[in-house]
Order: structure tokens, then sequence, then C-alpha cells
């Protein structure tokens, strides 16, 4: 939706039940079986990092490129949306979806990626640069999920001590108007799924 | 090296010993600390599927282009190549290394899979079309270590009967002269690894 908005392309959105897969979605994505999917002229399209390039390709020349021009800046920007994807994320889901020393060790894990992607930003205020590209949307429900993560387990997760840059690119792009109008609907979350942390994934994993 | 085969391009060839980086290697890729590694321009590109894109985006006026022009149809490029990595690979690569039930259900795993990368074949040549393509080369390796995984466990995983369109892209695959000229060098792997199932997947690895 992001990258739909910084486009400035319209769309449907469709929300969906996780828990009560549509026809619609298991037709789309009959692989993964997970959102987002983009229907495009009829034809689905998933994952998400798929997705996001498709929508820089297709409307290439609407507004600006989501990725860079130069093939080693694009290259750099895909290293580091896979190495988001790859890398990061599991760790910090199993942080908050485990414990003892299961939780201890992926907290570990997720620290030492973190501080990785400190040291990419290095004083920028976004992985693109002076506004929000490839990277950003690509890592961009992290900053989104892990607030919710720590609020739950009262653990915080970036400290703007140790994580500066990244503390203030979380910021930074969660305020974005593009961003923060266009946010996953928090307050649709059933009450009962609060306190299941599995049920709030899931629900956060559409 | 398929790929820069594809493009004409020159290029130096460095071997790695994995169980002994060079400190070059882990300059270049400190993240994953893993080959292959592009280094063009005296700047370091990692991951396969990344290293694929560059060549393609750099070279593009070269030959032929690796990933479709057509936006949909590099989306389902880039779709496949990257279920080969995380959906095929995974199973594959568990089934080799791994005993009893959980080496049933790896193989179990690996033929559902497989059988999805079967329908997707569907009676062409290559995943490219007549042509070896984006899909083609990301997955291609798997045509050259799945046969050997198959040697040593002395289980078939892909049989004709089963798979046939995934047997004849292999086997054209492997047999394109591009492709068969640059092959990883079995013949230097040390007769001790040989009966090392890690050792030798390590080295496959490169």
């Amino acid at each position: 939706m992001w990258a739909l908005r910084i486009k400035g392309v319209e769309y449907d959105y469709i929300e969906e039940d996780l828990r009560n897969k549509s026809n619609l979605l298991l037709e789309c994505n009959p692989v993964h079986k997970k959102v987002p999917v983009l229907i495009y002229q009829g034809k689905p399209i998933a994952e998400s990092d798929v997705i996001l390039e498709f929508i820089d390709d297709v409307w290439k020349d609407l507004r600006y490129r989501i990725l860079p021009e130069d093939p080693y800046e694009c290259a750099m920007a895909r290293f580091w949306s896979k190495f988001g994807l790859d890398k990061l994320s599991p760790p910090i889901w199993k942080w908050f979806t485990t414990q003892g020393k299961e939780q201890e060790d992926a907290y570990e894990a997720a620290m030492e990626q973190l501080l990785v992607l400190e040291k990419v930003l290095d004083e920028k205020k976004f992985f693109g640069g002076e506004r929000i590209g490839f990277v950003d949307l690509s890592l961009g429900s992290l900053s989104y999920v892990i607030p919710i993560y720590e609020d739950i387990t009262g653990v915080r997760l970036i400290t703007s001590d140790k994580f500066p840059w990244l503390s203030a690119w979380m910021e930074g792009f969660l305020g974005l108007p593009l961003v923060k109008e266009h946010l996953l609907p928090l307050d649709k979350l059933r009450p009962s799924d609060l306190g299941k942390r599995f049920g709030l994934g899931f629900y956060l994993g559409a």
C-alpha cells in the first residue's frame, strides 16, 4: 500500500482474516497462502519484495523510482531488503514467540543483526537517503511491529542509546503521512487476541 | 559464472576454500561470509540472486536480458527464483543431511515442492522458455547437486516418471555448453570428503 501511494496509484484494499482464508487468497497465492497479494489486471503477484519491484517496474515513470537507478546501489538495496527478510525478521519473531533460553538466544541474534543495520543506516535519515526507498518499504513493517512486540513483552529491543539511527529511522518512517495514514488497523484486533501472542502475530502477518 | 558467460563478460574466477575462508571473502561479504561474491570495479556484491539481477542490470544491452522485459513475467521469474531458495532448497538439503524420521519428512516436503515446480515448467524446455533465464540460472545448481545427492544417498528424488519435465529440464540445462563447461570442479574434491556429507555439501555450497 505504501508503494502504491508513493506512485499515486489507486487501488482497492481487501482485508483477509488469516484464520479463515478466502477462496480468492487461496486461488491467488496457492504456494504460500499468505498476504499480501497484489492483483493487477486480473493477475496475482505474491511476496512483498516481488510486489514492490513489480510496482516500481510497471509504474516506472510515476513520481520517483523506489529502487535506485544505479545498478550497484540497486543491488545494495536488494541485498539489505533480503537481509531484513532472511536474517533479521526471523530472530525478532522468534524472540517474540518463545520463552527462556530460546528467547534469550533469539534476542542476542536479533541484537546482532540490528547492529549491522544500524551501521548501514549510518547517519542517514532513510535507507533510501532523503526519501524512502526499497529498503525502507521492505523493512517498514518492522518499525511498526517491533514497538508492539516491545509493549507486549515489556522488553525494549531498539533503544535510542544502542540504536540512535534506527530509532530515528523508525520514528521518521512512522511519522510520514503516507505511512501513518496506512498502518495496519490495530483497533480491529479482537480484544481476545491481544493476550495471545500467536493470534496477534498472525494478524500482523497480514 | 553462467550469467557472465551469457553476457559474454570476461572475469577472473577465484576459488575459496570454505573451511579456511580468505580475508578477501570475509571483507567482501562480512554479513553472510559466503560465496558467491562478484567484485565489480572494486565493489563487492553478494547473494546469488542479487548478483544475477546486477549482471542483467549493468550489462543490460549485452546479448539478451536474463530477466523478462514484461513486468508481470519479471515478477513471476522473481517469485519462482525465491521459491527455489526459500521453499525448495531447504528440504532438499535437509533430506540429504539428516536421517530417520527427519529425513522422511524432508523427503515428503521436497517432493511436494518439486511437484509445484514440475507444474510451473509445464512442457517448457526451460523456465525461461526456449532459452535459459533467471529461474533456470537461479535453480540451475540444483540440476547439478541433486544427482550427486542421489548418488550418495542411493535414493532418487527426481525420476522421469514422476517429474518428466523437471528431468528433461535438468538434462537440457546440464547439456548446454555454457553450463557444462562451467560446473563446479568435482574432481578437486578431496577423496576424504566424498564420504562426508557435510564436507561435500560445504564444498558444493561454494
